[in-house]
């Protein structure tokens, strides 16, 4: 069995030590440009040309949870499409998402704003009553933030393209639902999938109908935001401000306006890294099972998108 | 029945109302010098004349989890001293303390830093393995935070006067284990009572024990930590950081060293405010038990201290 490890901007040598710790039995190497043909690969953002050189390929392994960039490719047909299902990014995101969440819930910017300056100045208490949350996307990553928001009580409420059931989250589905969730929501966290039903999802339309004074946690992907319609919400008020670890272009040129953006908290894709240890031990297990002809998860359904 | 409010820099009118409508058969009052005596007391931070006046309580009901200020003071002797056990604090102390603990983790100050000065940095992710955090005191609030931080899979371990039991925590009790506690520890978290035997032990000595580039997160009383202590752990690296809710003299006088310091963040005694319902409602029952002659938890052993 031949596996090729590539991924844009990523040391390949701990990946290969690990992969071939794991899989005593295998031939791995770093995917070159006339490699010999292999049964996988193990990639992230790779050319197409791996794609072109690869007809043979059984399962194409992506070290993220988002395979959009992965389907803008054309892929060999009969390979499987499979993503990492966790292999520790959940608790990153809910990481992430509760901090966010707790910050604007619990003026944390603003008090510490108040000492730098020398004020020791209380604030009303806010009620998590009047801050729910709405959670977009309620696969692995989404539960697991939707369950650790409701760890500190917020109202959640969730909505996913087909119904889902999550304990304690109120659960909404389809376009039929949509509005009603926003309407809903006062904080608003993405982690749907990129798909072409997706993309722009949150624009001048949708953030609009969040409850007033609204928050966006935007830990997807940039291209779910249309980026030019933030900026009026949080000018209105409309929005009080918004947490973004994507951008539609990574890094955003030097004249992107969100820079410094006093409303809004930019990180630079870091919201889940991907865990190589958690990862390796997950596609190594994916390939055995594969090989003895026994099913997957985390298998891309190419129509839907993820 | 005859019930006193009183709680220095409070509105006492909403507070009245609450009770007033928990305990219908009840005459409660704004407590003034002079008052007829009374059966229970609501108290935060009353001046001596209150209790010199009022011989005869059955029970005085303080609005905060600490009791300290009022254990500096002479009580009626036949008066039970009971504090809130958690009426919404809990969850406060949790968002507080996880917001602090992920934020120094993560490294989101730096990220913040770094994208408001248009750079788009990847810092080596850090291992939440190296990260343990120590939790002092283990009562209601205590608990609810070390459970809070095993959500987010911190290595959680903690420490109180005598054992305790928490899931998914390692426990420590006593003199004799605290050294072993704290040299486990990374993060360290202060939620004990404050104590002739609890003061002053946040240290040059103790915050030296510390697992290098420690981080303080101290919401329980400014007693507990030596001020001057602080800055040169700060200074050497044997701290990174620390997050203070609470200090010594609050509002700190205006030439305190830790205004404006870059590794201290200040709250203004703000992680975990009393919820005026939450509280009523446990007063009013309490004393609903207490007149039938039942027991109450949250009485305070007066040589304990909490």
């Amino acid at each position: 069995m031949r596996i090729y490890y590539y991924a844009q901007g990523t040391k390949a040598a701990p990946w290969i030590e690990l992969l071939r710790a794991a899989l005593p039995g295998a031939e791995v190497a770093e995917w070159a440009p006339g490699a010999p043909p292999a049964d996988y690969v193990v990639v992230w953002a790779p050319p197409q040309q791996l794609f072109d050189e690869q007809p043979r390929l059984k399962a194409i392994f992506n070290t993220g949870a988002g395979v959009d960039a992965l389907l803008k490719l054309r892929l060999p047909p009969q390979a499987k499409l499979v993503r990492l299902d966790d292999a520790g990014m959940s608790v990153q995101m809910a990481e992430y998402v509760c901090q966010a969440a707790i910050r604007h819930l619990r003026e944390f910017d603003a008090y510490e704003q108040a000492t730098r300056q020398g004020q020791w100045t209380f604030r009303k208490p806010r009620s998590r009553e009047d801050y729910p949350v709405g959670v977009m996307g309620l696969g692995v990553l989404g539960t697991r933030v939707a369950q650790a928001l409701r760890q500190f009580e917020f109202p959640v409420r969730g909505w996913s393209r087909s119904p889902r059931q999550v304990d304690g989250v109120q659960c909404h589905a389809g376009e039929d639902q949509f509005d009603a969730f926003l309407a809903a929501s006062r904080i608003l966290v993405c982690l749907l999938p990129l798909t072409p039903q997706t993309e722009g999802i949150l624009n001048r339309r949708t953030l609009g109908r969040l409850q007033p004074g609204g928050y966006l946690i935007n830990v997807a992907r940039g291209g779910h935001l249309v980026e030019d319609d933030l900026l009026p919400l949080l000018e209105s008020g409309q929005l009080a401000g918004a947490m973004l670890d994507v951008l539609r272009q990574e890094p955003p040129p030097a004249e992107h306006p969100y820079w410094g953006h006093p409303k809004i908290v930019l990180t630079p894709h870091t919201s889940a890294r991907t865990d190589r240890e958690a990862s390796v031990a997950q596609i190594a297990g994916k390939i055995r099972a594969l090989e003895r002809g026994e099913p997957v998860p985390g298998v891309v359904d190419l129509k839907r998108g993820y």
